[in-house]
């Protein structure tokens, strides 16, 4: 039997009533699409999850990939989900007619990740690295370079892979050793070692193409060295036959979660014969691979928002039919016991989950839509979603992991001591779920891009883009009586935002950039509660407006319960800032002064 | 090589120059044990650590239990550990010397547990059991079970359990059906099943002695009609040899982590032929276990800072080999990468770890403290330290559990993805410790208990006392000219906790238990973190004293870095009281109110 892990209605919701969907179609780039395709296409990622996807959730994970004779051998269904990924066209979805994509809206295209990822987000990773590999090939490399390998990796025949990390350049790309020879053949050869490439070898593709950092020898140093080139794993030879290309799989990790998808240590070049092709220009590597790397963390946010999601539905599913103890009010042991979804505290702990997946994967879906209308706008229109995309990517990416984890272990709480133990799913969602404050950039990252650079960028006009959003919001939310309080409490919120940030920044100006970026990881933490707030402003606007139509019960309810999740948000979660704002407001750089020695005993 | 895992140096600090727990040999009941005595057996349980538990860690994890043909098989380690336990006198540690014991006190006890479960959080798990069970036999056992079970017990060669968990009664104990029918022979016939029984079953002991929550036939309902036996896995025949006792392991669980230690289920009575043996009076099986639950709690806390002490240590370790990026400051890319524990983020990250576990390691050895004061003092004087104690044991059990989780997680955060991977031991202490805030009275429970119980008994009586104590801290601390900041921002803290805990009690009085209840979790945590804070006060007084006093370098540098976590807590972790506060004293009886079926999509 397949559990719930997503609602169809909660994204359709998020999907028509709060982003309209459906007026991309009035653009000419999509105005191919219509709603009911649009439905036909959920529809469509919900089947495949159910029936492909979810079946093998658990499976995958007591199976984990193993290196047998440097071949990766992984879960045999893996090959089935490339195939039936690629036959239906989920591969190049949001990719234009042109490449024979289907040039569709970010929004339901992200919509459909979000549920692949829900269903079983380890066989979710495998396909959609595929399309971000080929995006990256599509944007910056030649004509011969899409036409050697896009085909086969939209087909899902050929994994695509994000190379990036080494053993001693993670967090600090500037450090990459990969080098790049050039040979006057029209490819280089490529030596080094690359570490923690997930898909980065496995028997489910026929081959492995990987878009990789590298640096050209003799490159200038730091980050502005970096090139990008495809690195496949075998390559063609003269009769157009497939040969190994020198790039060994010299390790495997066994990993906390996400075991499903295996991650790999690389070996390039060992025998001086592993043959690199340049995409764009040299020493541009590292900007356009953020063109995927920025996708890629909105991917994270989807994959992490997924798996509470999928958690949330496991934890309310047992509370409704688990039955335990009695009501406060009335404790004779002679009554039956209640569901302990009956008790406040346990009630608590699902309305906590519900209004962070729910907040989540809202911002999700407005990063989804900004990116849209950069998609369809002309140039001199597109600069403003282009900055708000910009300033909400690194919180896209964190809030849902880091509060992700905390919604799941709600979630896991919720079962007990059952909880714990591996009939049920809710431990594999906890040990997955670990892997997105980490991966595409780590929280501490993603808080020195917000404040260091996002915030800061053109004088500061992102930020105030996205405060004037917000201030659009409370505007309208002031609109309906049911919504005062709370836009009134938004727009309190967003002072403090304000204020903090000025402090910040005079902070910046008086004691430089370690003072100024010392707590910037709270700063994010603050800005992501603010905006989530602000997405259920955003989400209650829509509530009042269905309330207001006439509406059968079982809707009803649903947006009853959206309303309570809204109130949730504002009473539980909000407050939060009070003492993020204070600390930040009273930061003595305790991080920056204290020396390392102090860590003694 | 064995890693750092706990600081002898803390432990000494928090021992001596915090609790002074040299004075308690000034009372009759501990008169033969001195300073010189208390370091020895410290260092003898670090080096049993050493030798016998850490080195077996991983390795436990990697090969955990397995059920074959009705037998837990565990690793053959744990027979070693049980021996030597007993052998070395650890089981026996706290009991009386008229018992064979040592008469130990518990500050030092409880410390010997820390450094154990930081070594191997399962591991210490088996004699932990063992002496929590014999112990219970002591005090209400007859002569005659404690001299079958104890000395078997106390030798490590028999396990001793808690067997409370059934099926359908986890934290509702009032709903257990394990029956006991009276024979008249001195023993009665039990018929039940038990779940969740840590180290229920296992090859390492030669038997397992179960303490059972029973229900004697025709008791009355409820946890009024709960008696307390002994069911061993093995009985004593007529001729003195043992026969299996019709106690069958029917299931083994599979679990996140703590897989060192096998939990099982019970199936007892199949065959009608299970005897059990009656610990007291009838019905009064509740309060009997409630000495060993109250125990078992401040043991749930000492494993909880105990794991996360560990993961510290492991995670600061990394932070000063690991090189990655450059300082903000001098970026140049020619420059050589940093230690990653120069960084402001990851000196925040190791920061908040020292400050939790240091601060609930604290919060431990004051609860042991009061223990001891409570073993030493005549009944007049000692109900003050009985209701101290009371009050804090809900918080010793929950704040380490709930923020050991967190300090773990910030733990395996500095690892980055190799944090990930099990290359290295961070991922296992992050399953491990999850355990903490379920077993033993779940977070909620604990924050019912606190709410609904300690708070409120004898008109608020422990409530304030525990208020005058942080008050005499307050006092002293403003004494110190550096202490003095902490000392206003404590006192304001102690305001918000007294002025939230009188809204509450207004609530209780206008809207009754439910609404009083509602957010008793949220409570807890505003109550732990002030608590907390509280011990950070002491430590920071006994620090002051240090420094005033000539103090080579190393201990300099202890101090110092003890006064910066201090001044970490106060500026990053106190503050989160605020939108504790304002909740608590704003709520709006939401999750009382709230009917289920909005749960709906």
């Amino acid at each position: 039997m397949v559990a719930k892990f997503v609602s169809e209605r909660n994204l359709k919701f998020l999907l028509y009533e709060v982003f309209d969907a459906e007026s991309l179609t009035g653009y000419n780039y999509y105005r191919e699409h219509n709603r009911k395709a649009f439905d036909m296409i959920i529809k469509e990622a919900l089947k495949l999850s159910k029936n492909l996807l979810y079946p093998v959730f658990t499976e995958m994970d007591r199976n984990p990939p193993e290196l047998v004779d440097g071949q990766v051998k992984v879960h045999p269904s893996v090959k089935t989900i490339m195939k039936e990924f690629g036959k239906g066209g989920w591969i190049t979805g949001r990719m234009p007619y042109e490449h024979d994509g289907n040039q569709l809206p970010h929004l339901i295209a992200n919509a459909c990740e979000f549920i692949f990822a829900a269903a079983n987000y380890s066989a979710g990773v495998y396909p959609g690295l595929c399309a971000g590999a080929t995006h990256l090939i599509e944007s910056f490399g030649s004509q011969e370079l899409f036409d050697t390998y896009a085909p086969r990796m939209l087909a899902g025949k050929w994994q695509g892979t994000m190379a990036l990390t080494e053993p001693e350049a993670g967090s600090s790309l500037a450090d990459i050793t990969t080098t790049a020879e050039p040979t006057g053949q029209g490819y280089y050869l490529i030596k080094g070692q690359k570490i923690f490439i997930s898909a980065g070898d496995h028997d489910g593709a026929e081959n492995i193409v990987h878009l990789m950092l590298v640096k050209i020898k003799d490159a200038p140093p730091g980050v502005k060295g970096i090139s990008l080139f495809v690195v496949p794993k075998y390559r063609f030879d003269e009769k157009g036959g497939l040969i190994p290309n020198d790039v060994t799989t010299s390790g495997l990790f066994h990993k906390l979660g996400y075991r499903g998808c295996p991650i790999v240590q690389l070996s390039i070049g060992d025998k001086n014969n592993c043959r690199g092709w340049l995409v764009g220009e040299p020493h541009n590597g590292l900007r356009y691979m953020f063109q995927m790397m920025n996708q890629a963390r909105i991917g994270v946010g989807i994959g992490a928002v997924a798996i509470a999601t999928a958690a949330y539905y496991a934890s309310l599913d047992y509370a409704k039919t688990r039955h335990q103890g009695r009501s406060i009010a009335k404790k004779d042991p002679a009554l039956p016991q209640i569901s302990i979804i009956e008790h406040a505290d346990v009630k608590r702990m699902l309305l906590f989950q519900k209004a962070v997946v729910e907040g989540s994967l809202s911002l999700i879906m407005q990063c989804s839509k900004y990116v849209d209308m950069i998609t369809v706008l002309p140039d001199d229109r597109k600069e403003k979603y282009q900055l708000l995309l910009e300033v909400l990517t690194p919180v896209a990416k964190s809030y849902p992991s880091e509060m992700g984890i905390e919604s799941i272990s709600r979630g896991l709480q919720c079962f007990g001591g059952s909880g714990y133990c591996d009939d049920y799913p809710i431990e594999q969602y906890y040990r997955d779920a670990r892997i997105h404050p980490i991966h595409e950039g780590t929280t501490g990252i993603q808080g020195m891009d917000l404040l260091g650079r996002k915030v800061v960028a053109q004088n500061g006009r992102a930020f105030v883009l996205f405060i004037n959003e917000v201030r659009d919001t409370i505007t309208i939310a002031e609109g309906f009586p049911e919504l005062r309080p709370f836009a009134r409490q938004m727009g309190e919120s967003l002072t403090t935002l304000e204020n903090v940030t000025r402090h910040l920044m005079q902070i910046f100006m008086e004691k430089g950039a370690e003072y100024y970026l010392a707590d910037s990881t709270l700063y994010l933490e603050l800005f992501g509660i603010t905006a989530v707030a602000w997405q259920w402003l955003l989400q209650g606007i829509a509530v009042r407006k269905a309330l207001e139509n006439d509406s059968n019960k079982t809707e009803q309810a649903f947006y009853s319960g959206k309303f309570i999740a809204l109130r949730y948000f504002f009473g539980y979660e909000l407050p939060k800032t009070r003492g993020l704002a204070e600390r930040l407001l009273t930061g003595d750089g305790l991080t920056v002064e204290m020396t390392t020695e102090l860590f003694n005993d």
